[in-house]
């Protein structure tokens, strides 16, 4: 059977738009190892269907599941249908599924075991000349880093990894990429002695998210930002990662990670880099990263790490109307532990852009609320027309990219308050994704996902930036690690009060978002 | 009796805040011309009322009505109550009214009646002793500049003029102020010649609205904007006012007046001074007066007055589903006037600060709709990242002041449509009084009345801003009358062809609001 011919009358929805089309998947197929885990059922598999639903991968695309479950190819087929109608984000199209459910395969194997292999091997050839695959595979390693050099080496030495002209062979990992600058170089040497840097595609799957995305859009299609986008009006940039629930059964995870290795490590210092780089001179994946790097370089820590950092430990307590249990006390937790469930950090880049303009990170559990924000806050206007008393309301003004969830911008500044005085008091301004656009956004793994097939690389880091983001870091544990127990703070506050003094000492507050 | 004394617990309905309170009107009485007309009733009776409802009156203010109508006090008083009751924001409240009544006063006349103001003397005389007044009045000339010479100079015969020591006088007048630059002076001189200037309180009631004194706290209390309100980041500035009605019963008013004279003169030059003006160093009349002189003294006109500018006349139509009367049937019209119903003109600011950034500026009446704005639009950024078919959705940056109805600021800016692509689209953010005030806005009325009992003249135009701006239509109007008819348009456009000549020619478009 030929390759099944891709043509734009092909996609069922029609929802694909002339724009979209120009970047259909060509002719490829997605192994999954780990495919019995969370990720791959909430996000992976209900990716796969959305892009198919949007027509944006080939008629003949191929998903197959790796793992030592003892399931046949119809049993994962039953997974991936049961995972993308509870899950998936477009209706459920039954000729959609059936394009798709034609090319699931399954290969029952442990890792160790080369015979499996073997049978992936036969499994992917049989897909390239039945299916149409032509012999363009992505490996998506879902599964926990130890395991990456006996998987790789599998690839290799099954012949998996090799990549023939004309064809590819990509892998993809997720975080974390090591848990400091040496294991990070470590897993970084096992991955990139089998597959090339360009085909190593590293998801922070923050930089899949349309609001992370938009900051480039927002800064450099418009007038209105960025000429103010610098040291001359900017105060001082926050960048909030909170969730509201607590490490759950994640406990035994966690334990030795904590919130900085965990999000600040990865997703806040990428939303640090997009926020503070300087233009790049194109979006590709080179100059993107390009100027990443630099700013990323420019990072400078606070000479006092004991009042530039904080850190915090939930305790139990009540969280919306429930009694949650403390960090220590989760099921299955060192009751000694001395990680971090809220990390904090004060970090000043050394770019005359940026000089002087401190960016303070936070990512916490069991905080407030669920809120992923960069809170731009600019400088007080000089206000010499007003007298204190007209201006006693007013806050600084800022702009707020909202990344999560209620995704959008809003901006605070001040308007005059009805009546016969001048009075001046904040009001905000939003500009709500939601209400922006008819277009659904799309997941950030779909994203993601039609971007390895695509072998479009800009949105993943590569391994410099991930070496960078740890050698901000590994300073800073090393610092904690001497410290004992971190602070203890209450379930559904903002945090330890080390955290408020670290921005009372510079003059400023903690927004409450 | 001796005055009412003023105290904060006087307040019936306690809605004044401490900072209001410091602006309460001391002892006074408002002696209004031209009781009977619209204006009286409709903005000025409603506005004391509401004053007083908002305890910003003295407990011993007293009202005058002045007028040839067989009136009775207690017939004018009904009047006013009626007009309270149909036209008052506030809730009407019997014991404010009942406080505000007992210093109601009609006065029967003529104006050319030396005897009437003899009576209106001893009416002041009398509200002097018995109601507290103090003898400190303000006239309200509510009526055609024709009578001004003549009302003015019964008021200095009579002494009604006559400020004695700790006392005040005050005229307030309304547009039009002249119909060029030389009946202006002339109608100055008549004015001035019997009030000191301090005295003269010329009413622009936009000055008066929440939205245009917001511009001072929008450009002024916040870093966002003014870094950018500039030649280097605004490409152009639109100030548009548009009504959807015709001129209807103002046939005879408005024939040989127009909408360059009727609100360009005043309303839009105002506008413009207070977008355009530097920061003055004070919000005292005497700084922001001469700010916005400065601003008037450096606009210049376009070169060629036939592509710079452009006028119509309405045609009749459809407009709302209704038939409506072009301009030249309309009743009591001149069939044969070339008086412009539309108005619009390219100014250029010579200033470093706005040089080559044109102000246009357009008025007209039976447009689209109704709508007061100032869109200030900025060049477009570089975006040499982006593809053109990536920015073909993209219009220019704007920042947009809602002056009326629907009070507020627009920003318009780019953001990413979601999806696998980088496309960028115009999206807007809001800001919306009704939405984020609780505090109803005063009337625009309001707000100048009690100015002008309070001698506070920052919202009042001097006789020098009057002058600049007739010198600034002056050529435009004497070139027009060369000109012979003016286009027709057709009712609910945007006004003539020639208007969007007039942006097309300078690679531009209007808005359409």
């Amino acid at each position: 059977m030929p390759p099944v011919e891709i043509t734009p009358e092909f996609n069922p929805l029609r929802l694909a738009t002339d724009r979209r089309l120009s970047r259909i998947a060509g002719p490829s197929g997605l192994i999954i190892f780990g495919v019995t885990g969370d990720l791959s059922r909430k996000k992976l598999m209900p990716a796969v269907y959305d892009l198919a639903n949007r027509g944006l991968l080939p008629p003949g695309f191929a998903l197959v599941g790796f793992a030592r479950r003892d399931w046949e190819t119809q049993d994962f087929e039953k997974v991936v249908h049961d995972a993308v109608k509870q899950y998936a984000r477009t209706p459920f199209d039954d000729d959609v599924w059936k394009q798709l459910a034609q090319g699931i395969r399954f290969v029952q194997g442990e890792f160790d075991d080369d015979a499996a292999f073997a049978r992936l091997k036969d499994t992917v050839e049989e897909l390239d000349v039945h299916r149409g695959t032509m012999g363009n595979h992505a490996f998506y390693l879902s599964i926990p880093p130890k395991s990456f050099p006996e998987v790789t080496e599998q690839l290799r030495r099954s012949g998996l990894a090799e990549q023939k002209d004309g064809q590819w062979r990509r892998v993809v990992i997720e975080k974390p990429f090591g848990s400091d600058l040496k294991t990070a170089r470590e897993l970084n040497e096992v991955v990139e002695s089998v597959f090339p840097p360009d085909s190593v595609f590293r998801i922070d799957h923050y930089l899949g998210k349309e609001t992370v995305q938009n900051i480039l859009a927002l800064r450099f299609a418009n007038q209105l930002y960025e000429p103010i986008w610098n040291a001359n009006h900017v105060d001082h940039v926050q960048i909030t990662m909170a969730e509201d629930i607590g490490v759950g059964g994640r406990a035994g995870y966690y334990d030795g990670i904590g919130a900085a290795r965990d999000v600040i490590q990865n997703h806040l210092l990428q939303l640090l880099a997009l926020t503070a780089m300087e233009e790049p001179i194109s979006f590709d994946a080179a100059d993107l990263r390009a100027e990443k790097e630099k700013v990323l370089s420019a990072v400078r820590l606070p000479k006092d790490l004991a009042t530039g950092t904080a850190r915090g430990q939930y305790s139990g307590g009540w969280q919306g109307g429930e009694k949650v249990l403390g960090f220590l006390d989760e099921e299955g937790m060192n009751p000694e532990s001395t990680t971090e469930t809220f990390a904090a950090m004060r970090l000043d880049i050394g770019t005359r852009r940026w000089a002087g303009v401190p960016f303070y990170l936070r990512a916490g559990k069991r905080l407030g609320r669920r809120v992923t924000e960069i809170a731009v806050v600019f400088k007080r206007a000089p206000q010499q027309l007003f007298a204190e008393s007209q201006t006693s309301a007013l806050g600084q003004n800022a702009l707020v990219i909202r990344v999560q969830p209620d995704e959008g911008v809003t901006i605070r500044f001040g308007s005059k308050v009805p009546g016969a005085v001048m009075q001046v008091r904040d009001v905000t301004m939003d500009f709500g994704y939601g209400h922006a656009f008819t277009e659904a956004s799309p997941e950030a793994y779909e994203r993601l996902i039609l971007d390895v097939l695509l072998g479009d690389p800009p949105l993943f880091p590569r391994h410099q930036e991930v070496e960078l983001s740890w050698k901000i870091l590994d300073p800073i544990e090393q610092f904690w690690a001497t410290q004992g127990k971190p602070e203890q703070y209450r379930p559904g506050t903002w945090g330890p009060t080390s955290a408020d003094d670290l921005l009372t000492r510079d003059g400023r507050t903690w927004r409450r978002p």
